[in-house]
């Protein structure tokens, strides 16, 4: 075999960047859990019929066969899924009547896109979703409820801040139909367009569905944000009316405040969001990191109202999705987040002759009892190449077995200090119990 | 769209078992760091030559095409994984520059098998695995580190005792060879077949390679086992020689012998396990739970020396995995294991009114912030249709904000005690902190 190479778009991270996305799932998985959000896989895979419901993925999908099938065989097209919400929605129809509504759930799983490879963009990447799906009709305050888990989670990680940025459909829809203008989608479509192409080029392709006025409105409704409720009085500036105007104004209100009173400076509306895919029909986010904002949103989602129907059952959500395998992969070059060692030993046990080996078994044991991270040393080596192995390593104890006259002792290899000690009741610092984030 | 029904081959959980599954998931992963071992993931595709390098599997290999791969694209073929040894081998010999050896990490993934659907046969399913792996050398004391830590792993669970079943390539390929036999991978095949065919038909197959003397030699060494340095007088006893048998007996008695100090009753020296797969060079493993042992092995593996080698470079290693998704599926189907709540939420939080949701929400925080899962009510229905969402939920704890004249009170639902509270202070008692498995 020769020396395999990386595939492009696939990203695998080394042992030490594992060990921080290990971490950072549990924290996030922590935040989840204590807003109440069961854990939940799919399959891999959905059918392709499924999977290309919304034409614009179509070209992203990875599809399976069996390398071996009968010729002839007549399998259902499968294909593996691009995101974690189009295959939630299909397991809430399957198993609805096994679940409690409203039903919430997290998911964090590997999805793939067959896109070609770009800068930062993978093929095979981690997300990290949350969801609240209803039977019939979804209060809006999950919609509120969302960027609270959100800020909770990110901010339990020691990542520079991040700002939620919102918007609210049903406030465009009805100021865009208050203008006048009769396809608000496109005008959606073309205003999400803004940080990409400019004013000037977004102004003069929404001039060709509408008049310079109405144009210049548009405009000047994605220029408007605020951290407060504030956002409504220069919408009403603009004097625009509509119902669906009202509608979205309150929910994102609303939205605002809710997140003001827990996370003061966490959540922002701003008016020129969008958010490309177009199943969503009520609030939608985006998240920036700060100093890392030109990469775009590492977090976004939205409310959705017809991702999940059968027959007469509708099942509205909210959703948002944390992008994980981007958000490490911009951290990680930027050497920006990492762990306070290595792995997760925190105990050499020095090994004296093979045939003592049973006897630092022992004293592993009893450390790994008591919740203490432990390794034997791999040969007998001359206790300096033991020491050495350990920093190689990064462990920070080595513990060497009752020798002779001597004692049970242990080194803390990074202070040079030696201490006797008892397997069976010495511990190390909290600090280094266990690597953490830093 | 019509209700989605369930793809045959590719099990999804429930949430209360998927509960289950994370936390034996956890349990497993405490256990492995425990012993040094470092999370790792490989991306879940490889190159299709890589896969089909053992001919044996090819058949079993899902292979991936982008659905809108341009005309005449040509891009190199992939595959999904089949296991998780030929992608940590290959992800070692790409990585060898940046990794410290002997290195030793766990892996926990999704793996999948093109198969024709059939009872208990899985399309895509998880496993744990952990392997050591070293450069060009690997001290054989590892082969016996293995069943330590799978034994520390399974026990950390409430399933039924497990025996892990040990043998040794070598000990048998000598025994073999010392009778006068020349291939004897192909008696190891024959004698795989044991549990399934029986000793008469073992005995007629080996008879087309060898005398009947000869073969019934071979049955009498897989018809041996003991849980300790006794199977090995039982060998001498057939009177057999050779260099590469007394090497295994050795082997495969340290690997007893070290088990029977560390978890009396794991492990036993059972000499008719062969493993099918023909990598294994040394120890091999099968592991049964009981009350389960007609449904196969629940945790597999072995030394293998040549799976991972590139130019001069060799990395011999060892390995075992637990089949979770089979595992799971097993114990689910005979109602032998779940968890002591259905959601990881701890508390409701009652709501008097739409307007009072703030206050509702800051005593979730309160609660939250000292790690009580909550949840606040979605409606401010009549109280009785609050508790009763809670009970269906299975929520022990149902909070009513103050109210008028009435402070804060808390109520178990369970036992319809209740009592004031303050958010700031009050705890549920440890066992009901969060959902454990039982």
């Amino acid at each position: 075999m020769t020396r395999p190479t990386p595939l492009s778009g696939f990203p695998e991270w080394l042992p030490e960047q594992r060990l921080v996305e290990q971490q950072v799932l549990d924290r996030l998985r922590r935040t989840f859990e204590l807003y109440g959000f069961s854990p939940l896989e799919t399959r891999a895979v959905e059918p392709l019929d499924q999977l290309l419901r919304k034409g614009e993925t179509s070209k992203e999908v990875y599809t399976l066969r069996r390398l071996q099938a009968a010729e002839g065989e007549d399998e259902q097209s499968l294909g593996l899924h691009f995101d974690l919400t189009v295959p939630f929605a299909r397991y809430v129809l399957e198993n609805a009547g096994k679940l409690q509504f409203p039903f919430r759930r997290y998911q964090i799983q590997k999805v793939w896109r067959g896109e070609r490879p770009q800068e930062g963009r993978y093929r095979e990447f981690l997300q990290a979703d949350i969801d609240i799906v209803d039977r019939d009709t979804l209060p809006s305050h999950y919609e509120a409820e969302i960027p609270l888990v959100i800020g909770d989670a990110l901010r339990s990680l020691p990542i520079p801040p991040v700002k939620i940025m919102v918007n609210n459909r049903k406030l465009c829809e009805g100021f865009y139909r208050g203008l006048g203008l009769e396809d608000p989608e496109e005008i959606l479509r073309i205003v999400d367009k803004l940080d990409k192409i400019g004013p000037n080029a977004v102004k003069a392709e929404i001039q060709q569905k509408a008049t310079e006025a109405q144009a210049e409105a548009c405009l000047a409704l994605a220029g408007i944000s605020a951290q407060d409720a504030s956002f409504a009085d220069d919408v009403r500036k603009l004097g625009v009316e509509h119902p669906l105007l009202d509608e979205g104004i309150a929910e994102l209100t609303a939205v605002v405040e809710t997140a003001r009173e827990h996370s003061p400076g966490l959540v922002e509306a701003t008016l020129k969001i969008a958010r490309g895919l177009d199943y969503y029909t009520g609030t939608v986010y985006e998240t920036e990191l700060a100093g890392f904002e030109r990469f775009g949103s590492i977090c976004s989602g939205g409310r959705y109202d017809n991702l999940a129907s059968a027959g007469r059952d509708v099942f509205p959500g909210v959703g948002i999705s944390i992008g994980v395998s981007r958000l490490l992969g911009l951290l990680f070059k930027a050497d920006a987040l990492g762990v306070t060692r290595p792995v997760p030993t925190a105990v050499l046990v020095a090994l004296w002759s093979e045939e003592e080996r049973a006897a630092s078994n022992r004293i592993a044991a009893s450390l790994r009892a008591r919740g203490i991270a432990t390794e034997v040393a791999p040969v007998p080596a001359k206790l300096g190449k033991q020491i050495r192995y350990a920093e190689r390593r990064g462990i920070p104890f080595v513990w060497f077995p009752a020798n002779g006259e001597n004692p049970d002792q242990v080194k803390d290899i990074r202070s040079g200090e030696q201490a006797a000690a008892e397997a069976q009741t010495w511990a190390p610092p909290a600090a280094d119990m266990a690597p953490t984030l830093r």
